[in-house]
């Protein structure tokens, strides 16, 4: 399979808006256990090896995490405030923590734990996320040997993109992707020019 | 009533973040029809007036209408790239369009609608938003006298606030707002302090 046509586009947007820290951050609707959309923003984690898989680390007391339990597809939205550009990616997410049973998912899980910052991993000592704060100790004052593995809070999430809208509000134009199987079970795209 | 608490602090961060073109821009998640969530990028048009409610134009022709009519309930994602900050605003939303029966409602539409560029307005009478692009006149060829009132494409949305998580990454804080009535039916809001 060659290379998504839209994640192109995509990391053609990262180049041009890489001086942009928050160029990395997009926003996850999922849908809630109430059956109210839910919207936040999240840091991307870059494509899983030779695809076109997208990975966000979170923390398994998450409430998105019991949203997905309850429904797991999702639609990221990712403005390129720079180029003007928005990609709206939806599809359905895997939640890898660390009881799953597939041992090639948990060596992904060990894999994004160690390309995370130091500091961002102390996150997932910290008081469970989300609950009124108790004034606990704060998790700055927490340390973690940092060879050691992922801890149990730790979550990896895997977007399978199925359909991408995109948007490109500098020259007004809009493009849809769609996938689709092929009769051999692979994965292709379809593309479509639309009306912004 | 006096001002809801969070909307002191979104004021706040609109002002600090005033520089940037792109502050006035959220994400906003709605459920569509087929149980999946929907995510895009839409322009903050203000308060209505005396009020937290928060108004949002679009084309009545758009598929987030019908998200709506499927399911009120929407949450906006609101991440301020300067501050650092982040609002969450959770509640139901009113479509109000042309054949809305209540005059003062028509009469906020109106005035959204003159408060909008001559050159957003224009959009209205483009081509169906998201259909297939058949190469039609594009928007920018068509005019519109500026004295005329809404055309039928626009609609405006009005989103009244139930629930508020803000989160500030700079201090590491956030405070959930959630809004109450009291027994002679006013609102008012509750906050709390939860772990971030």
């Amino acid at each position: 399979m060659g290379t998504a046509p839209w994640k192109l586009l995509l990391l053609n947007a990262l180049e041009s808006n890489s001086t942009l820290k928050h160029s990395s951050f997009f926003q996850l609707a999922t849908i809630g256990s109430n059956g109210r959309p839910s919207n936040r923003t999240v840091v991307f984690r870059g494509f899983q090896e030779n695809s076109d898989k997208i990975q966000i680390n979170t923390d398994c007391r998450s409430r998105k995490i019991d949203d997905l339990k309850h429904c797991p597809f999702v639609e990221i939205c990712w403005y390129f405030t720079d180029s003007w550009e928005q990609f709206r990616i939806n599809g359905k997410v895997d939640v890898i923590n660390g009881s799953c049973p597939d041992p090639l998912k948990l060596q992904q899980r060990e894999k994004a734990w160690f390309a995370s910052s130091p500091k961002s991993r102390l996150q997932y000592l910290g008081p469970n996320p989300g609950f009124p704060s108790l004034d606990e100790k704060p998790s700055q004052e927490f340390s973690l040997d940092q060879s050691v593995g992922p801890v149990d809070a730790f979550c990896l999430l895997v977007l399978d993109p199925e359909q991408v809208d995109y948007l490109n509000l500098k020259i007004n134009d809009r493009l849809t992707f769609t996938s689709k199987q092929s009769t051999d079970g692979q994965k292709f795209w379809s593309l479509e020019r639309i009306n912004p």
